[in-house]
């Protein structure tokens, strides 16, 4: 039933019924993944993947994100070399209740295609963009917790779904053909966890727009699946479902009830989500330090409770390099302390490797406690002759309680853009992102990304 | 341990230590899969992939079997089709422990790869070839069986895997670079048993061919991933595992030491292997019919023993089409006692609908009984005023103790390549097939395929 019901459901999207709120939650997904995808841009595990594959490029009808437009590739490579670019810096969107970052393989297909087809209006795309998005988000709750605990990337292995409904919507797939594009994308389970802290992570989400893209391709031919790809005994659900009770028809039911998308977050720091509430926690604590004359060379130790999940992906205490930091709760909060904020210039290599920052981070001892929300911390930090500092984060920045404003976004995708664009363009590339479901042809205004 | 040992292994084996037998073995495997993917493609299946992907070929290096030189795609497309291809009739081949069809995703990434890369011999081919195929056996050894159980193609989620290290191999990457690539290939988990019946099922191994090459390209230029990506707790055969305790380093350890492409039997029939036994038996007992001047028409009931896993996979009583009918051991049971014999001419879509075919279909009782092993079967066939025949299959023809042998392998060659290509050119692309080893570049022989 699921899979024929999110055909149906997502064939019948018209951008005239989405609620405000739905197409502003929208809006503020794809400015957030274009800021982030020309932010990754300019990183060396895109450079590398494209070396790889640019000798293999079909006819480059679609724009490769951070370049003006100067540079692109045919779709499926477009697709995918975004995707990756999107991730890299892991400062992309997050949907908390399942830690899906759901725009980057949607986006990064639908983008691509959009230009490869040609005249598809902002409006088209946000709604194609926001199907996609909701069918992630939904197969994800069906299968969480346990589908990421064994070891799959979520973000990823839905992404592929997500992707193939997105597509299919700006090709009016009828229903029969989008339900054999959710099989095709189905079976392309893509995303493991263990590749975390190398360059395969951000490979996920740009493979899993890849796969999506085809899976559209193949039924627009009427290359069939099944109907019950999602839900049948040996489909998706239960078999991704790791050793869980999937419930995709209970979640699928809820599409366009409950949107998921109103539920996507946006990190406030270029690191794992769930080291938000610490690095928050630090960057607050480092006020009341000035405002009490205590200085970081006074710290003797960095105590916090967090949420378990903090200490099983990020417990990389001593970080190598910049990548590396993403995955350690030790740099994040010792960054917070030293400099007062977490942004990318904080998550270069020479940071990572910094004595002052090391000397931080080996005083930090972060306790894993039940009984802490995954967006709430408790933060003391001890100084020498017995002083001490006390924080409680309950929601931390970028949380669904303290969503960055459109003002925070806006910065944070000027200050990406501009390490790879200058000051002006990125501007200029923020506004025109802002004003996308104002274009009658998304192609038009890819070139000032 | 098990990924940087596969890396290792295959980095280091060299054609000129291979053994006489496990040569012979690759060259039969590289034969049978040349045979299978010139006869699937001009199959519809192959022919939406093709319009659905031709306007998105990047430069056409690589021929496209079956148009013996007149047809190319880039590299990665031609993997995918010919891939389709080689799987569309369910003629290829079978590892019988696992039931994976090892060469087609293999075989399908390395042809593409080295007419890509030109001046591969056939000898590295062959080599290449062995590699993959023994390690995409031996980590589909260490989840079996419930990996496959649960709903895994175990065909392309191995394949995956082997076609990356194969890919490898031509590439000559050294061993850091090889592992990476495993890495790379073990995120991309392609394939679930819920399509079989549909095109999806032979997209499998082409997507498999094609998650290999990615990732040897990709590794090629130093992107990482993961040098315990099979392994570890959150690696591939954890993940992937079914619920089972995976055992890769065990079966990783035999590496070299047992050669499963040694153990990769041949199909004599373009249907699932499980229904191998049941339509032998068939064929046989079609002789005792004549002898006793028995007819179809006096038949009452057909009545089997059969392997469980026969019930399980190719149960459907009424199948539709050709494709259907490849999952019907009732219709591989009735053409085996209509026609004496179930090459493609009995799986056409007129055949299978044929009335005298449905009217044995429907006398046709199957029973699974556990002991019963997978190449085995007991038939009876009850005919009017009380007669009955019996016939039982100790081993299929086809099976590993009743291997086809280079004349029967040579008869389905040209068997299945004349309807595409006419029998003269089809008895010259044999020839020269089997004559691969000696060439100093494959690429240039493929125009006779």
């Amino acid at each position: 039933m699921a899979t024929k019901a999110i055909a149906s459901w997502a064939v019948n999207l018209q951008p005239s019924t989405l609620p405000a709120s739905v197409k502003q939650a929208a809006l503020r997904s794809l400015y957030n993944y274009i800021g982030c995808a020309i932010g990754g841009s300019n990183h060396p595990t895109v450079a590398k993947a494209h070396k790889a594959l640019s000798p293999l490029f079909g006819k480059e009808t679609s724009t490769l994100l951070g370049h003006k437009g100067a540079k692109k590739a045919d779709v499926q490579h477009a697709a995918l070399l975004n995707g990756i670019a999107s991730h890299v810096h892991d400062y992309d969107d997050t949907h908390l209740a399942t830690i899906i970052h759901p725009t980057g393989p949607v986006a990064s297909a639908v983008l691509a295609y959009a230009e490869y087809k040609g005249g598809v209006s902002g409006e088209d795309l946000l709604c194609a963009l926001t199907a996609g998005i909701e069918v992630s988000c939904k197969i994800g709750l069906a299968v969480w917790p346990e589908h990421y605990d064994i070891g799959w990337h979520i973000t990823s292995t839905t992404g592929s779904v997500g992707a193939a409904v997105a597509v299919g919507k700006l090709m009016r797939l009828p229903e029969a053909q989008m339900a054999h594009a959710i099989g095709i994308a189905a079976v392309q389970v893509t995303g493991l966890r263990e590749m975390f802290g190398s360059d395969t992570k951000s490979f996920h989400p740009g493979r899993a727009a890849q796969n999506g893209l085809l899976a559209a391709l193949l039924a627009e031919q009427d290359y069939t699946s099944s109907e019950q790809a999602l839900e049948a005994k040996r489909g998706w659900a239960n078999v991704v479902a790791g050793g869980g009770t999937p419930k995709p028809d209970q979640y699928v039911s809820e599409l366009g009830e409950k949107w998921e998308i109103e539920a996507n977050a946006f990190k406030p720091f270029p690191c794992g989500i769930v080291c938000h509430p610490l690095i928050d926690a630090c960057i607050q604590l480092r006020e009341d330090m000035r405002r009490q004359d205590l200085e970081v060379k006074d710290i003797t130790e960095v105590q916090a409770l967090v949420h378990p999940l903090v200490i099983e992906l990020t417990s990389k205490r001593t970080p190598k390099d910049g990548l590396e930091g993403k995955f350690s709760v030790f740099h994040g909060g010792a960054v917070g302390l030293l400099y007062g904020k977490a942004g990318p210039a904080q998550y270069a290599d020479d940071v990572v490797t910094d004595a002052a920052v090391v000397e931080v981070r080996d005083k930090t001892k972060p306790t894993a406690d039940e009984m802490i929300r995954p967006d709430e911390t408790f933060l003391t930090v001890f100084f020498t002759r017995g002083r001490e500092l006390k924080k409680h984060i309950d929601s931390a920045v970028g949380s669904l309680d303290k969503p960055l404003t459109n003002e925070q976004l806006t910065a944070k995708f000027v200050d990406q853009a501009t390490l790879v664009l200058g000051e002006a363009d990125a501007k200029s590339a923020s506004e025109r992102a802002w004003r996308i479901a104002e274009s009658s042809d998304v192609a038009e205004i890819s070139k000032a990304f």
